[in-house]
């Protein structure tokens, strides 16, 4: 995967459903955690001190995802508007490419509830991971 | 809410996040319900005991949600194609548009792996939740 | 279910997990779902609101529970301490008792992370729930 | 820790709730994936091929569990019924001892649906992180 951030995201038991395979709501929370590992490792902040929220989302399921399978999440970030980042996905289980996904986050200022400029330092640290098409 | 179908999802205490709203991932899990009451009530089926999966998905999330919100989630049917059903949603929080989303299910053969076609009594059932834009 | 505060739980099919029944750990959530009702109901408050942790927890499962059961929580609230709070549990499945449990909250305060008196009025809102053997 | 199986389970931002710490009922989950690793490890199974209910289960909260802690949980087996496999838990987060957990696990015959003797190869697999008091 040439995606400029790889996380590993270990699986659960829990994260199956009758069917045997990663339920498909648990997808958005292996991309939620990935999300998590990126904003620590990148920004130095836990998710939960980032004044932001999902605008949006969007998967393509590709492949089921077995227990079995180590997960991997590829993050690229796309062009920065003045409060979203676009954000692209890969879900990889073992070799196997097992979805593709968007979301678009947008900081804003808890203090108002409004949508706020994505502060400078950020964009500093965000920009080796920018992948633009 | 004009849609076809209409149901309602109580939240849990532990559908919340560290922000005190339904975490993001949540609302998938809503629209799962959602579907599964859809599949329960018109097809007289359980989730499981339907051969489909998840192809796509993709939301809007508009408004965050609170645990003391009543959630109706509404469902309409597009344009069936051989073996893909796509479902509009709106997720409601009181008064509130909370999120507008879309799935496409897709029917498979388990024992084939391979898509299969929509049954006939499926068709039928599902035709009065159809709006075509 | 002869339990001073009785409430209905609503279930999802992300509850179920590979076997198609109830997962065991989906069972605490019922728990603390209902405890969440009871706050609401009887102390008018949001579980957040109340400076409290579970202490400990017991559960003995008697019958698995399906996703087409309407399952219900009775709670009984034992001898209160100075800052803990003993309630039992049974979770009805249909007309089966599908587990019975005890938590034991102690409240405590946030500011100076030590356990504190249950506050007065807690007392005599809780007192008719109060079941001792 | 000195137990005989100790495995390391990573969080996620979803264990998280409202109070900014691991919720109570993730807990159960935790000691589930715990049991799903010693399962795999010790039995070379998956833990949905382990005919076996979780027949109680009792956990005392120690500490509370941040989402930067490293989660190590401990296992050891107590002494074996016919059919019931006792099993102690430690649950660690970095230092600190955050809770101490047992569960009662009954092997059963899922074509009879009742109880069914512990098979002998898996008595043999156990033996060696049997830890009798």
């Amino acid at each position: 995967m040439d995606f400029p951030f790889v996380t590993e995201v270990p699986l659960r038991f829990r994260d199956l459903d009758t069917m045997g395979h990663v339920n498909n709501a648990v997808y958005v929370t292996l991309l939620e955690q990935a999300r998590t590992d990126f904003v620590r490792d990148v920004l130095n902040l836990g998710l939960d001190e980032v004044d932001s929220v999902v605008a949006s989302l969007s998967i393509d399921y590709l492949s089921p995802i077995q227990l079995s399978d180590t997960v991997t999440v590829g993050i690229a970030i796309g062009d920065l508007g003045r409060s979203s980042i676009p954000m692209r996905y890969e879900i990889h289980a073992g070799d196997r490419l097992a979805a593709t996904a968007e979301t678009t986050l947008v900081t804003f200022d808890s203090s108002t509830q409004s949508s706020a400029p994505i502060p400078p330092s950020w964009r500093e640290a965000i920009e080796p991971y920018q992948v633009t098409e």
